[in-house]
């Protein structure tokens, strides 16, 4: 049996797919993450229109696993839901994050959870900020040229905040307990 | 782009899979649908047990995966969930719903939704039959050998309401407007 992921060495450098899945649109990032820091790769919105429950599923599905299969990456992140206050919304969310992860995890990507607060913390510097600020914050971080969507820089936001987390693993990985998973 | 699925013409005989997602079990049962009524092939329950989210995910995928190509059953029959009282288990019975529904439309099947009281109605006669009755009433009607696990009842039920449904379709097809999806 492998052994869990936090006991395992990793490596300093890393691709990591930021995923933030959702029944109409699902923004994705990709950064590589090197121990100088986080660089934008590609980033974008999975739109799944307004058709049948499985053509949407199958939908995201497929357009995660292009995205592995084009870009390599080897460590998926997305946010972690605690508390909706909408069952129904719930239930839509949830039914994409299963198709989204199931596609990250057939791809052979190992996948990490943060809370919002977390995510908005490592961007912004406050788990309090708001849409707004992580979306010009990650514009400013990774450089990213022209216009970027929120759900995409929703999807940037969990990736650099686990790119972050990773990196102060490899250097002080008896301190930091990373992500939780 | 191929005609709606309820304004294809319709074959008179079928293998249906009916699937009832969960995140810590889910139920399956196939059965075929002739116009002489309907059979039981097989049924179970698919166990995703404690492990990471991805994992238990993944496993639901490849289960419902290998069933298809197993079985090859031309549609799938699924609960509608309506209202669920607890988003955090709205989120993670989506999730389910999710790497069922996506490992079925890649397996090319057709999906079909019926409502709770739909699968009481068919199975048992009335809309507000219990658990109890459903599992009995599905022993009885397909001819179950053996116990039976309370999921995989309810997945072979979902399933027999969507025979009963489409042998409708397929004496009446001007009458019937068939399942929801």
């Amino acid at each position: 049996m492998a052994a869990p992921a936090a006991l395992r060495p990793r490596a300093a450098s890393c691709r990591i797919l930021g995923l933030d899945p959702g029944s109409l649109r699902t923004g994705f990032g990709i950064i590589d993450c090197t121990p100088q820091g986080e660089r934008h790769v590609a980033s974008g919105v999975i739109r799944t229109g307004g058709g049948e429950l499985a053509q949407r599923l199958r939908h995201i599905y497929r357009e995660v696993a292009a995205l592995i299969e084009q870009h390599h990456p080897q460590e998926v992140a997305v946010e972690r839901v605690f508390v909706h206050r909408n069952p129904d919304s719930a239930l839509k969310l949830g039914q994409a994050r299963g198709a989204a992860i199931c596609a990250a995890a057939l791809g052979g990507a190992a996948l990490y959870e943060y809370a919002p607060r977390a995510i908005k913390l490592a961007v912004v510097g406050t788990g309090a900020a708001d849409k707004t600020q992580v979306q010009f914050m990650i514009q400013t971080l990774l450089a990213v040229q022209g216009p970027l969507a929120a759900d995409a820089a929703d999807a940037l936001a969990v990736g650099l905040c686990h790119g972050q987390t990773r990196r102060l693993q490899v250097l002080m990985p008896e301190v930091t307990g990373g992500g939780t998973r």
